[in-house]
């Protein structure tokens, strides 16, 4: 599948695969990386109601993969992380928390703060493997998208788990479509709030590039079609987000990921 | 729902749910906690190959929840976690590593080990929830089963996160059955390896119950139907598993969840 761009949006109430061929999206009846026929209909892309690309039973997060943030959050979170770290363990977050482009991020009522974005790129998977070589473990991915990592710092710094900090309703935001084609390790993400770039780095700075953490992770882990790992964020992630805020993570391949930052009344 | 008992069995290759109504398995087309019909089908319930009774979107493990777990494993990792914990946070596992009774818990092949058992009560959550008061939290709860939170503790102690120690394939059995009706905070669970007895505990020890958990999770976050919620183990977890290990966790109302442990070739 080369330089194709799909994405989900809801038709009917319900969620649906598209593939984007601006203006317009033609609907498929099954996921993009599995057989699938168009079923004719179509919309405009600009109009359509963005979801997440996939709900994924797996949701894997490279976490601490950029020198420049781990050293910042270290600093910020008062931590003693090692940099490089010594191997490339993999987190989870919880798919509950993912929205698509375009919808709001809740503060939490007593989220003391700062809240900030991570603006990551994405992998999403598009076949079942376990034991993949590093040389080709990119055969199994469908795509790439971005990702907003939210994290409220104050409940990063106190809980025991990110369950609040990463993890609240509405603090995943991931799209706005997934493109095909990409070299994973030369993308670069801008994020501006507001329409003010607020931070610009490329993944070639990342320590352990995706193909790394796919070999290590299916040495012990099945990876199925649409889990999805984020790759990780460089450098610190300021100023923080404000209620009423624009945040929007770009890459020129996959287009802008924008959502609106609201707190809960 | 009061005191039914059903499952989930592999039926022509296919997943499907099932009321128990001994000796049988009475195929219904949806799960218990929706509206449903029976089919007509029936298999014999000591014949089915079972499933995990559900696929997970999110997976959540109370982890630290009894006084005598945590001060054992605070020793036997060497960590220095505060009894009882200042605040219920909720943890992650993966639904990837979810398996049913009967099938095998595979050691990956470089694990240093011990490998360690952790059987646990898991709620099933039955309807979509947020905001939930503590007082009538388990109206959304659709029934009960077992967990047994298999624990690498080699990788527990020396990766950054829980990813290889707690959700390598085949680590989650969960099973065999749902059951309704139960308290949750007053049920035995014993484990034993080859038939012999190796702990026992009550979940009315735990450090907070599961309607706290509840209550205190949907405060930021949204509880969906099939969701599980794991509500950690009491005391030690002592002898260490090795292949060719039968390890059943089991409670009089649930069941048995038997697993065979063996080491991947």
């Amino acid at each position: 599948m080369k330089n194709v761009r799909w994405c989900r949006i809801e038709v009917d109430d319900r969620p649906a695969y598209g593939l984007v061929e601006d203006p317009d999206v033609l609907i498929i009846d099954a996921p993009p990386y599995e057989a699938h026929r168009k079923t004719g209909r179509r919309f405009v892309f600009r109009g359509a109601r963005l979801l997440p690309p996939v709900t994924p039973h797996n949701f894997y997060a490279a976490g601490s993969n950029f020198r420049s943030h781990i050293e910042w959050a270290n600093r910020q979170l008062g931590r003693s992380r090692k940099v490089p770290p010594p191997q490339a363990d993999i987190g989870y977050r919880s798919p509950n928390a993912l929205i698509g482009s375009g919808a709001e991020i809740v503060i939490p009522k007593d989220a003391p703060g700062p809240l900030h974005y991570e603006g990551e790129l994405v992998a999403i998977i598009g076949r079942r493997v376990r034991n993949v070589a590093e040389e080709n473990a990119l055969d199994c991915v469908a795509g790439y998208t971005l990702g907003n990592d939210i994290s409220e710092r104050s409940f990063q710094k106190n809980d025991r788990t990110l369950w609040r900090a990463k993890n609240s309703d509405t603090f995943k935001p991931m799209g706005p479509v997934v493109a095909t084609g990409l070299d994973p390790m030369d993308q670069g993400i801008t994020v501006r709030i507001n329409g003010k770039e607020v931070s610009s780095y490329n993944t070639k700075d990342a320590i352990f590039s995706l193909s790394h953490y796919i070999a290590r992770i299916t040495a012990y882990v099945t990876l199925w079609p649409g889990d999805v790992i984020w790759l990780g964020c460089g450098g610190p992630t300021l100023p923080a987000l404000e209620a009423g805020d624009l945040v929007e993570v770009t890459n020129d391949a996959i287009g802008v990921l924008v959502n609106r930052v609201v707190r809960s009344p």
